[in-house]
């Protein structure tokens, strides 16, 4: 499996370096030297392991998917380095951990001075990492029995079939089609609206995965004159942040599916609530931070008080991170002290189960918060038996149960977090936001990490933490937990 | 009901105006005004509602909790508005609501300057709240099935009877004895460890309730010169934390039973292990604020890098925030951002079930994080059964379902609290800090809360705000928001 994946990794590589030829940008003797090699060492692996039986078991799952997910943060570290783009391993690491993961946290300080081919591979990250989640969210965590997302068991499009292999195959193939063919309508609407080739296809691979790298060092903010790019981006976030089932259903015709379904309904209403609040306060806030750095004079132009620029800011923005996406369109932690609590809120949300957002997810809000009111019943009438209803379907109090679980190990693991970044020394309100980012797979945070920063500044062993961290939320907490408990190893 | 809890309340403010006559402090008059204000009104009250039936069914047992301490919190206000000492009403019931859940947030600038009895009659609030929440939290609660605390339904001293009445009050004669006796115990060693009787006997009332009003304005920082004072006070912190059935059986010769305590285990090696951390980082922690203010200075004498006093002031600090008492001996808001960010999330934690400690509890956050990592064995397991243990017996899923809902209840007010507060003006880090110390009856928070400051400075609406969410956690969420649904006004 890890000699597969390297094989692949490194032809993505290779394609790299085709970009690098194009451009001539110097960095395409790197860039195949780094693929020929990830080549190599998947090659060999492929060859050692030949004879090995190719079934997996459940409880093997677990391992592949969290063993994968690092062999390719290490081998896709290997252009970065081999090009001196990123010559601090810790760097190279965290910024391609901060790709698969989808996160898009930056350890860069001048983005634009990167080569094109290395930007490109950065982004390609980003998009390798967003079909590995479809796969994972739609037919392997419900089958491993992860956090509620059992729920989701038999939505999948493909044939029904209890053997784990074919299943997972067909229904990859169907929606890796759907988000390759969602990349390339995003790509030519972008150059339709004014964008480069180069810029349109970065930034399409970055927003169906809800990445968030830019090619630029401003981010989105860099087309604040452009509203109409800005409102492609954020409707390609909104449907990134969609199970992708949900659109491989409308692609299909079939649109009843999206008025059936609870958690879209939520995800839907939540964006549009949260995008009035927003466009309302930032509307009326005629603030602007005196001490502006060169990069907020770009994220805030003379968006307050002006109508369209407020909503679309205020769209983009609430998309960005409640999709976790992360890009920057402007400085959302300077817009009053509601929306930074709000906004550090709305990183804990995650959008849609199945989607390539990270977070805790809109269906395991829906459920919990329901289940709490339903408390409130089942205490005043304590014999009777008061199931939760999602979809107009019963859930099983199991279910919930490991909904509950997840989120009470979602808030354990951000608590150790966050007690760990300010260990290092890191204030109050940059610790936790770095955690529920990272942990979120959201990329921008508060304080220190605030939009118009970058992770640079962390001290070496806050990167690996917060490497880590994303890893963990990105594979859902249980996959990459399991492997260190006890049960895990014990036989049978 | 109401009208027997006015008549007791007005008896005690006539207490509080001997207090006055006795030091001539010039109250007595507004005081003996609100007290027989309270009586008169409760002796109609009492008059007007005489045929009526006194047995109080289940789900009227919410209402006349709920009730009965906002009435208390009304009436508790008069003695405040008649002496002049607090004029508004806005703040005269912040503090009083402050009191009677033994919070402990003053909305005091200058409290050495208020008359004697008007403070004896501030920690009298206290007193009397802590009295309410012990027979609150061991004999009603269970009772009314709220939040997991069914697992101490049995464990109540007193006969064993289905009938609500007889039971609650043998059981509440019981305590409330134990109550008074470690109060006059801890009044009298504070007189020995060289207090003023007066100091002593408030500072008494205002531990065992786990409260955390003051006479002085240094609060017990004032005693920093006197170890032994501070001791004592942590001493007393700890027990007033500690389950009061366990302290019963104490007091009775039942030490084994402590040994048996699964939440007192932990509570107890919880204590030990953050003073220990404190105690190191203190020590090592040189730096003081160079824009300290005066109350500052006092609270910062030289207690770094000197071990008895880092050691008292982390032993003092850790005690006073995880029994939510909220005493001060020192600024542990300005520890390193570390301690910050661990003194935050204490602020959740609350001590022992049973006690007059606000938050979580114990028994709520082992049976929670035990029960997430036995999901993690039940997912790779999904067909056994696997229960929680708390205390060597297993824990139904009816109770743990029960537990996680109120985790969740609680963290859905802390943000909607946290959102509330930012509204209003208030900077992220005051915001989050004042909505987990008023929801868990704490009393100092962080920022322009922190304990060198006061509440003095919210506006008008954020000072009721954080008064109901006192309420809100003083009564275990589930009394106060049951009344809310449309489930508890339902006949049948």
């Amino acid at each position: 499996m890890m000699g597969f994946l390297l094989l692949f990794n490194g032809a993505f590589m290779l394609f790299s370096a085709i970009i690098s030829w194009y451009y001539q940008d110097g960095a395409a003797r790197g860039i195949i030297y780094a693929g020929l090699l990830t080549m190599l060492i998947g090659g060999i692996l492929q060859f050692a392991t030949k004879g090995f039986k190719k079934t997996i078991k459940k409880r093997e799952g677990y391992l592949v998917v969290t063993l994968g997910w690092i062999t390719m943060s290490l081998s896709g570290a290997l252009p970065y380095i081999f090009t001196d783009a990123i010559p601090s391993f810790t760097n190279a690491f965290f910024e391609t951990m901060s790709g698969y993961t989808t996160t898009g946290a930056s350890i860069l300080n001048d983005i634009e001075s990167l080569p094109k081919s290395v930007l490109f591979w950065r982004s390609t990250t980003h998009w390798i990492g967003g079909m590995g989640i479809i796969v994972l969210a739609i037919a392997i965590l419900p089958l491993l029995g992860i956090g509620g997302m059992q729920l989701f068991a038999a939505e999948a499009p493909g044939p029904s079939s209890d053997k784990l292999h074919p299943r997972i195959t067909d229904t990859a193939k169907r929606l890796w089609f759907l988000y390759f063919g969602l990349t390339v309508v995003e790509a030519i609407l972008l150059k339709f609206a004014g964008m480069g080739y180069f810029d349109a296809i970065n930034h399409a691979m970055s927003t169906l995965s809800t990445g968030g790298f830019s090619t630029k060092n401003a981010s989105v903010a860099y087309w604040n004159d452009q509203p109409l790019i800005q409102y492609i981006i954020s409707f390609f976030m909104f449907v990134a942040g969609t199970n992708f089932v949900l659109s491989y259903f409308a692609v299909k015709g079939k649109f009843s599916k999206y008025l059936h379904d609870e958690e879209f309904k939520y995800y839907f209403l939540t964006v549009v609530g949260l995008t009035l609040i927003t466009t309302i306060i930032v509307f009326n806030y005629a603030e602007v931070s005196q001490a502006a750095t060169e990069i907020q004079k770009i994220a805030h132009p003379q968006i307050y008080g002006e109508l369209e620029s407020s909503f679309r800011h205020a769209l983009f923005q609430v998309l960005a991170v409640i999709t976790t996406t992360g890009f920057v369109s402007a400085d959302f932690t300077i817009w009053s002290p509601f929306l930074t609590v709000m906004f550090f809120i709305m990183m804990f949300f995650g959008a849609s189960a199945g989607s390539t957002s990270g977070g805790v997810k809109f269906v395991r809000l829906i459920i919990m918060v329901k289940n709490g009111f339903l408390e409130l019943k089942r205490t005043i009438h304590p014999n009777a038996i008061i199931l939760v209803r999602f979809s107009n379907k019963s859930v099983t109090r199991g279910i919930v149960f490991n909904i509950l679980a997840f989120f009470v190990l979602y808030l354990i693991i951000f608590v150790i977090g966050a007690l760990v970044f300010s260990f290092l020394g890191i204030d109050f309100m940059t610790s936790l936001g770095a955690t529920a980012s990272s942990l979120g797979n959201v990329g921008p945070a508060f304080g220190d990490l605030s939009p118009v920063n970058n992770y640079g500044i962390l001290p070496p062993f806050a990167k690996w933490w917060s490497a880590f961290l994303m890893l963990l939320g990105r594979l859902e907490l249980f996959t990459v937990l399991i492997i260190f408990t006890p049960y895990f190893w014990k036989n049978n």
